[in-house]
């Protein structure tokens, strides 16, 4: 057969999204599948059982990070590797991740049921605990792998409720017994939905992005004075919940101040002691900025900050500021893009280079082996919510052309 | 003996009050003795005993109200009744509520010892659930029994784990037999701390309010929309958290603008989903307006609605406003005030004329009885806080007032 004619079953991969969204399934249409909780055992096993359905090498490594390897011709080769998370927001979707897996999964079916050979083995994986939603930081399972994060210290990690990330993926039955451990690897891909609303906006089927965004986390803490509301005049009061209104506004302008693609965002706030009469005397909050420039995003926190504390002396508050996490912008390889780029072209499919404002696996895998990932349009740029969405026929078309990744890159020596 | 120089007993008013302290005590300083928990059984309970030494006759109403009356010469006359309340803020001060409670408990005693007799009865009261923190709304006791609000619908208020009201009450053995109901009452007195700090920026030890300042709430809910912070394009968000920090600095600019004693504020907010990479999507936040001109606060929050609806608009945002609760300004009773000024004089204790701007059990007495308050300095002007403090010398000085008070009032035909 000629390979360049052979595409995925759109209707398997479809089968298989669907069966999957009823895992943790919403009454908003969304999917409620935490990193090790019961519904991300009850998605691994159901993965579990399809990749047994076909000759793989199944291993499960010490972080639950998942391999199911497809033996090549020359399995001394180094693998090509694909694939993402199953875990997913508190409320999500049903494409976020679990796309990535199941657009991988669908190769190797694909790949499976036509018998081809590939000179090297195929990896498809489903990386633990992306989110981070659950246990911090993100990107858990890949970080360890990589070797940017240290294995007993995310063991360690507690949810809201006290319980231990390590304690929690054993319970599941998915700590295994694989050193968790970077190993080479030829091509990584991940298929993912966009999470933003360029693609839809250009009309383009397929995104390529270069690279990741750089990505600064904080959290800020303005301490102020509680105080009965009736009795005490606005004058001399010190109302933190003010000066953090003040700061987010702050922060909110200061993309559109600094030009390039820059983001800032405040998504979680806890105000104390959040009483409807009492003036409030502290407010915890967070900001996210990313940008391609990593030195721009720095420079515009340097002036943030210096905002902050101006508003919190004005406003007779004390500010506390955490730099909480940070990664710089991640360019993915030439060459995998490129390749990318000619096979949406041969498949006949819009395309649209970009930047991906969120951060995913590939970004540590890029610090690992060579690295490319192909988005899906999302339907109203919509992510992260029960209502996220993405039309079949795009599911089919990012997974013909991450097909066609693996299958050129698995095919060269 | 000369009625004027009885003095009440400083010392046992500070242990009785200290004694208090102890029933839900916290780490840092304060109490925490919500209404009709186990700590407001026990804080009762130690009522309860000291009254039943003196010659009273005790009652108990459906509402968890406790009077204690002690007989005048003549009994058809009507009493003289002074109160406040037991419970407290969540991790709340050791005077507020309190002293007046234990200060018309000491003015008891001190009639008592010394043998005095009154020509009316004079009865104290404590009131169930002024706070209105875990139930709300506040002030619920007094409001009943003034035949302000509904005793079954109160009965049905929950709490945060959706606890009944009127289970609770029966629960800590305090749902009465008394028909809750208001009855003919010469003159209401209530001590309390000012909650405020203009009495001791004035450097005056007894504060005579002339009145409780108008309270006008509104719940409002901000509708953006919820995504993923990392591709979404600062253009074309519909961010709630950034409108409601417009807002909420827009209505903490609004009592300079509107002039009057006007205090406005936002105490509480909620953000959903909350989550630090994803756009909050909603918020929920209160709003609290007080002025003694009533007129002027229902103009000023006609005004601070448009701007509402306009930033939301502006914001691409929707927004939801209920008006939650509202009490016209209240004026105390000038015969009262007047006795207390006397009263203060006559002590040689310095005064201050001024507004509550608390709501108080007080405001409800009021609607049906000629009423008076008597404020001592808070040091700091800090309440509803742990830190929450008075000086025993001034605890002392205002339950002199409050005893000639009681006196005056209830040696009268």
């Amino acid at each position: 057969m000629d390979v360049k004619s052979l595409r995925i079953n759109g209707d398997r991969l479809r089968n298989t999204l669907e069966e999957m969204a009823k895992i943790g399934a919403t009454a908003g249409g969304g999917v409620h599948r935490l990193a090790l909780s019961d519904e991300d055992k009850q998605a691994r096993d159901l993965f579990l059982g399809w990749l047994q359905e076909m000759d793989v090498e199944i291993k499960i490594d010490e972080m639950g990070n998942m391999f199911a390897q497809r033996a090549g011709k020359k399995n001394s080769l180094s693998p090509v590797l694909s694939g993402s998370h199953i875990d997913s927001q508190p409320k999500g979707g049903r494409f976020d991740g679990i796309l990535g897996v199941m657009g991988a999964l669908e190769v190797l079916r694909t790949i499976h049921e036509n018998r081809l050979e590939t000179k090297r083995p195929v990896t498809v994986v489903d990386w633990t605990n992306e989110e981070g939603s659950r246990f911090a930081p993100a990107m858990a399972g890949s970080g360890v792998w990589a070797g940017k994060l240290d294995r007993d210290w995310v063991y360690a990690r507690t949810d809201i409720q006290g319980k231990k990330f390590g304690e929690e993926l054993k319970r599941i039955g998915y700590r295994g017994q694989q050193p968790v451990k970077k190993k080479p690897i030829h091509a990584y891909f991940e298929l993912h939905i966009e999470q933003g609303p360029i693609l839809e906006e250009e009309g383009k089927a397929i995104g390529l992005p270069k690279g990741i965004i750089g990505l600064y986390w904080y959290d800020v803490t303005v301490e102020g004075q509680a105080n009965q509301v009736g009795p005490t005049p606005m004058e001399g009061r010190r109302d933190a919940l003010c000066a953090a209104a003040e700061m987010i506004l702050k922060l909110n302008e200061l993309p559109a101040g600094m030009g390039g693609n820059m983001v800032a965002t405040v998504g979680e706030i806890h105000n104390f002691p959040n009483s409807r009469n009492i003036i409030p005397g502290r407010v915890d909050f967070t900001v996210d900025i990313r940008s391609w420039d990593d030195g721009l995003a720095i420079r515009a926190w340097k002036e943030v900050r210096k905002n902050f504390e101006q508003i919190a002396g004005k406003r007779g508050c004390t500010i506390r500021i955490d730099e909480t996490w940070s990664l710089e912008h991640t360019t993915f390889d030439q060459k995998l893009l490129k390749r990318l780029e000619g096979i949406t072209e041969q498949l006949a499919y819009s395309k649209h280079s970009m930047i991906s404002g969120a951060g995913h696996d590939a970004g540590y895998l890029n610090q690992v082996a060579p690295t490319a990932m192909i988005f899906v349009p999302s339907i109203g740029g919509r992510s992260h919510v029960e209502v996220e969405e993405t039309k079949w026929e795009d599911c089919e078309r990012g997974a013909n052309v991450l097909l066609h990744g693996i299958l050129q890159s698995a095919l060269e020596e």
